[in-house]
């Protein structure tokens, strides 16, 4: 498109010597270029439109890549991008060999780190301020983190350790008021104590307009004034939870005037300790559907600019399962659902209006949600805690630790498992199954079709186990109008070769049989324990052909091929699963035949 | 032992009707037992002498089960345990089927909740006091929780997710000023100044020694005081990290007080919100080298009472570890090490002193460990985190996604991998293998002898790679004398049976192979990824053993076996592993006895 000023930006030095007005009309064309963008190839929007000022006022006052600059999350680096030499790829946003929708380190030197996973840009960046400390290299390194990703126990933990400490390091509380579901526990409260202060509406004051008009020291004494203010200010303010933890605080400030924070950026600059920048900013901001329904444009798909977000109907595997523990509160009271900021992700928002006092929203906390569901469940309540499979990793050892231990029969709801699409590596759900399947106790669950998973979940939630129940994203391919119950279903031809997989590809599976004929198939519908009658049918097949949507290392597929050796099997066994890689972002049907686990590569493998 | 008291303690209840008196003799009998047994049996002796006070002032105000208590981490729980019906097995702790060194659920109804790993106790506490809020059942839920313990981000979240909400939910900070190795951080720098605020000191004010002695009115009028001081404290001291996450704050309270911390907590009883009570106590408290020296001894082996601990001057990897870091260091100025709170455990105690610019001690914060390693290597550094096998679970989700999706070339040196014994369930590095292997771009190596973990620190400091070296707790066992380089070793009879395993035990498989005569070892050196060559190398043989110090799901034998399997192996495989379970409480050998991977069961099923 036509810009005037951003198309002049070839990388962040382009922006020092714009004046006011190209300023503004640089942040107005951001916007346009990130709505017009996230409109065709979806993406997450609203909290990119928040931060636009924001990130042009940073690379204004420091200098990337020298400055390692690290958005959190990642989702409101779209203007970054923009700015350092992304803007003429920028519309391959998000597709296959496109420009992700993450920091990718290998995509840019701008962008220092990779994000994906919340709260972990403060540890990050600290890194890298003591490497560069160590290393006597320039400049400093600075983690801008939203107040959602700010309830990660990691962000905590990195404010702890950097606190108090010497140096320049500097982080930027991007405070936009909600992070991705409504905001939740003690943390937001506190942030809206400290916006709500007496003297942020007055930032501006007379003062700072008539200094900056004086020739020669306008400047320097208004930036004297201004700081000798925010020193004021801090010592008045000085007991919040970051001045707790030993950092110097400056805000809050608004973030979509780039003035006020390139003063407060320039103060940050010149102190020689750690330091926390309380920025406050607008989810949404400049496209009015997002800002009135920042939640709904915070994740998106295509959509029209002008008449806003298509409102979906389409259920997804998501609905159902929200769906599905609504019925069961319904009958009984000990059901619980837990979330970590992820209500509508993980298809909770009934649940979360019908049964408010069993819906616990614990902010961007996996590790705190799996211990207090087991909490909850030593107490007598039958807690699901609905998650993604890849944010579910935060909760690794709680699963372990915390859960199976003692065989605490928590339930788990593990959403966006196998591939996952355009977000890329980041985010794909592929690990799951061989990490979970690592830790004694645990049951998990596969189910294909929405009334399975439905099924699914009334069956495990009163089984006196840890349950582990695992389905994709989107939308099911409902393809079989057959029986499943049990631990496998067979669907025999009475062949010697057998189709072994589980999930969403058994519809797969199953077209590939409808094509070939002559081969059985059989679908794990509880692919871990791997059940010993399992493997001893395997045993009267000549051919196996275990297709698996996630990584092979430590998956079912190798849990059955080692039961295969130590039993002697003489026959064939090929395993077709995501070998020892990350898996970028494409369309889901293009990474499913990338992988050869779509329906013609079935056919192709198993038919030869 | 004849106790006067503490043998008429046969549940919480029996210590409600003690006196002054007798309490202060229980406390004394309490010690006198811990230090016995811990002298014998060895145990966590500082961190649960400075809790005997803290304790019975609990279980004199609150009633255990109905009010539910845990003890985080469950170092501090051994007075817990003997006021709880297991006095007379106490003398069995930490031995293989005796009392467990932390809760554990199936031992007592008194533990609510399995502790081990660090900081999940508020979790676990606010789930259970959330069951109860909602069956309605009797009783509250209290997490006591060390400063050390605070660090640890979980910690964070569950405060966040309580704080500001209603009911009666008490967190008790046991504060001890010193969490396992010296107290790190911004927040330890928060509570001493909590604790120096002007009236702690003064804390048994004149006032109540004279109320308290008053008929009929003089308990109630004292506690309606010691109320208002309290309340009057709290607004004063207001501001502090735990009111800001919306906790009531009380405190700090001398926690050797009983009667004090009796007031407090009857205080803290009777608020509809979430309240911490801060308890300052003594590490070590009543045994004189424990107090002078407390983190000398925080874990001990068995000792003489009257003349303390002997000094060890045994080596162990963890110390060959750190010497070998020291020495790199020396020679170049990017090697960086990093610990959670384990200085002296994984043996970085000579490197914290000679490197201290480039040695990092982040807390109880294994997840901000790791991507603060990633940070550091992102700015040029060689940075190495030495963490125990266990403790590395909560970073999984870091060494996935910062490290391994940019191949952020960290090191890790997992300590205590394998069996460790005494420790039990919560302790056993067996999962690392099984975890870690399933993530892409991840290098393991698992030397067996002190040479070989020296030459393989060497080697992983030059790679470009993300390289993780685990070794075992204890000391080599130091049978051989051949060469070890590359990937794998073969100790060749020419024989077409052969025993492949990895780490320690290959010195069993040694013995093995040297009374057995007819068997090759191959041992593996670097065990993850596994080679193409290795496997084609095991394809000569007929027999093929694996022997595996670890969870057979996930690990290394089930990856070489799907392999075999693909390949049409049609010999014999056998897979010696620890199946789907928790390994419990017992000395090393015993253990290794039980799993058949000690050198007489590789002989018999050698042998056979």
């Amino acid at each position: 498109m036509e810009y005037k000023i951003l198309n002049t930006i070839n990388s962040p030095n382009d922006i020092k010597c714009l004046n006011n007005n190209e300023i503004s009309i640089l942040c107005d064309e951001i916007r346009n270029e990130i709505i017009s963008v996230v409109s065709q190839n979806g993406g997450h929007l609203a909290s990119s439109l928040g931060a636009v000022e924001l990130t042009v006022a940073l690379h204004r006052i420091f200098s990337s890549p020298n400055d390692a600059i690290i958005f959190d999350v990642g989702h409101q680096s779209y203007a970054h991008k923009l700015l350092t030499g992304r803007r003429e790829n920028f519309r391959t946003l998000r597709t296959e060999n496109g420009i992700s929708g993450f920091m990718r380190p290998d995509e840019s030197k701008h962008d220092p780190f990779v994000t994906g996973h919340s709260s972990n840009s403060i540890s990050a960046a600290y890194g890298i301020y003591c490497a560069k400390a160590l290393l006597d290299s320039k400049g400093t390194a600075i983690a801008v983190i939203g107040d959602g990703a700010m309830t990660g126990g990691m962000a905590y933990e990195a404010l702890n350790n950097a606190g108090g400490r010497k140096g320049n390091f500097i982080v930027v509380l991007n405070d936009n008021k909600m992070s991705i579901s409504k905001n939740v526990g003690a943390m937001p409260r506190a942030f809206t104590k400290m916006r709500n202060r007496k003297g942020y509406h007055k930032m501006k004051f007379a003062i700072s307009t008539i200094l900056l008009k004086l020739p020669f020291f306008g400047k320097p004494l208004h930036n004297f004034v201004y700081s000798i203010k925010e020193a004021f200010k801090s010592i008045v303010y000085k007991n919040n939870i970051f001045t707790s933890l030993g950092f110097n605080y400056l805000g809050p400030v608004d973030g979509h005037d780039v003035e006020a924070m390139e003063r407060i950026f320039t103060i940050a600059k010149s102190y020689n300790r750690p330091t926390l920048v309380h920025i406050v900013t607008t989810k949404g901001k400049g496209y009015a559907y997002a800002e009135n329904k920042p939640k709904d444009y915070h994740g998106v798909s295509s959509f029209d600019i002008d008449k806003g977000k298509n409102i979906s109907v389409v259920d997804t595997y998501s609905d159902v399962a929200g769906n599905t523990l609504c019925k069961l509160a319904a009958e009984n009271k000990k059901i619980c659902a837990i979330t970590a900021a992820m209500t509508e992700g993980t298809g909770l928002q009934n649940f979360a209006l019908k049964y408010k006092s069993r819906f616990y929203d614990v902010g961007i906390a996996e590790q705190h949600a799996v211990t207090f569901a087991a909490g909850l469940a030593s107490g007598g309540m039958i807690p699901f805690f609905a998650v993604y499979s890849t944010f579910l990793q935060r909760g690794y050892d709680q699963v372990l630790h915390d859960a199976a231990i003692a065989n605490v029969p928590i339930k788990l709801l593990v959403d966006r498992a196998g591939i996952v699409g355009d977000d890329g590596e980041s985010h794909q759900g592929i690990f799951d199954v061989a990490y979970l399947s690592t830790i004694p106790n645990v049951n998990i669950y596969s189910p294909c079709y929405y009334n399975e998973l439905e099924s699914t979940i009334i069956d495990v939630s009163s089984k006196n186990e840890i349950s582990v129940v695992r389905y994709p994203r989107g939308t099911e391919n409902n393809n079989y109008n057959g029986k499943i119950s049990g631990d496998y279903t067979i669907l025999s031809n009475n062949s010697d070769k057998v189709i072994v997989t589980y999930g969403r590809i058994f519809a797969n599976a199953l077209d590939a049989q409808n094509s070939l004929g002559n081969v059985d198939v059989i679908k794990l519908n509880k692919i871990y324990p791997v059940s010993n009658e399992l493997v001893n049918l395997l045993f009267n097949y000549k051919k196996i052909y275990f297709f698996e949507e996630g990584v092979l290392s430590g998956g079912v597929a190798e849990h059955i091929g080692a039961k295969l050796a130590e039993g002697n099997f003489s026959g064939k066994y090929h395993i077709q699963a995501i070998k020892n890689e990350f898996v970028g972002a494409s369309s889901i049907t293009s990474a499913l035949k990338k992988y050869k686990l779509d329906r013609e590569s079935m056919i192709e493998i198993v038919g030869k």
